[in-house]
């Protein structure tokens, strides 16, 4: 009997023509037939955004020589809903999204385009991994990050996933030989302290650049994402969209509302 | 001793000229100080988006006579960013969004605009609540809603919140005498089951409107916040941002990554 052969679709968050898509479309050629949907322009920081208040668009293009590729004028999430309902005839084996250029440790997986595109995956049901490498600029190393993309999908495609969960990987920008290994852990409670980078306009008019500094708060020790990366660990959490506290259910019902 | 009064932060995803984010803003000023600073325009859909690939501005404006009021070009959560690091001289006691005009029960905290704004002012260490109307249209009754919101805003200044958690409160488009009392309870296993509107451009090029049906897969029966709805109760589901999946952590870990 033949095999069956994994399909596979690829998104990402810096846009379909960044380095990071390109190193993850390579890797997963080697694993089965790649359908890519991706981002037109960089769509970082999106969250889970999605697009309801005006139209989306897919353009076919031919970047990279897989199965079927296509731009998409919406965000990550987007990309995934209508690579699902309108692209693909079958459910993905798989759906990776990044390679990001940036990590999305921590706190980050909630403002990250790259991670929201892998939590929807698994909303609809895919063994999705979203990829990131602790590098952000355009001219990053994905040498030895997809050597660990393919052991994790791999990995994926044979165990599959628990249900209603996905992968945040984030990936040191060291050297293969030089990662200490891989680690799965959970998200460590930290933040961006923001600072708001005032200017001015020409006409004298105020505007603001959206930046700050990341904090670790956190005082766990080596289970978190942030100890696995700060000591050359790739990370591994697994990553849930219940967003349910359950823990203070009971708290909470006491207050008597 | 004078009585501190609380210092309360408004936003909402509708846009700040939203009839309900006018009812919420009511109900704060019988409460304390309110600060209004929410998005110029519909954010709908927006998750937990952030502005870092543009610039942000605000502008003062006079609408609903509160100690301070501004419009922001940004996401629901740029607003909530912008108000903590660039406004307020201190840490409000209190941030509420909504009253959102549509339910944003299950899988929808995701995808919420007005949610999110809630999930960040709880990163920000803030009490947060996001508030939303079952009724999308522009002339939803808000009346039994502002008795709901006073009722659980009083609450939550007298008891705080847990730690790293805010509240997704969700009110039945029902007369206040009709409401059957409000619930803790946790989010539904739901989904959306997108339809893509194909339609064609004047040029015969398509163009996707996104658009679906949701459906409720949870077994659960009363503990859930669509069953909630469903049968009159308020729900009140205590939302945290912590994605960690905890409990697949040891299972992950025997694929021996």
């Amino acid at each position: 009997m033949k095999k069956h052969k994994p399909l596979i679709l690829v998104t990402n968050d810096d846009g379909i023509s960044a380095p990071g898509i390109k190193a993850l479309v390579e890797v997963m050629k080697t694993l089965g037939d790649v359908i890519v949907v991706a981002p037109d322009k960089p769509q970082s920081g999106m969250g889970h955004a999605i697009t309801i208040n005006s139209t989306l668009r897919i353009n076919k293009v031919n970047i990279y020589g897989v199965k079927q590729e296509y731009s998409c004028t919406g965000t990550p999430v987007d990309c995934v809903k209508i690579a699902v309902n309108k692209i693909l005839n079958r459910k993905p084996d798989l759906c990776v999204s990044g390679i990001n250029h940036g990590s999305n440790m921590s706190i980050n997986v909630i403002y990250s385009g790259t991670m929201s595109a892998a939590v929807e995956g698994a909303i609809e049901g895919i063994p999705s991994i979203g990829f990131s490498l602790c590098d952000f600029s355009i001219d990053a190393d994905f040498s030895s990050s997809k050597k660990i993309v393919k052991t994790i999908a791999e990995k994926v495609l044979k165990n599959k996933m628990p249900k209603d969960v996905c992968l945040n990987v984030n990936i040191p920008n060291l050297k293969y030989e030089h990662l200490k290994g891989i680690k799965v852990c959970r998200q460590a409670r930290a933040n961006w302290i923001e600072e708001l980078d005032e200017r001015m306009d020409p006409s004298g008019k105020p505007y603001f650049w959206l930046t700050g500094k990341f904090e670790n708060y956190d005082k766990g020790k080596d289970d978190t994402d942030v100890w696995a990366l700060d000591n050359g660990y790739v990370s591994v959490v697994p990553t849930q969209f219940d967003m349910t506290a359950h823990t203070t259910i009971k708290e909470i019902t006491k207050w008597k509302l």
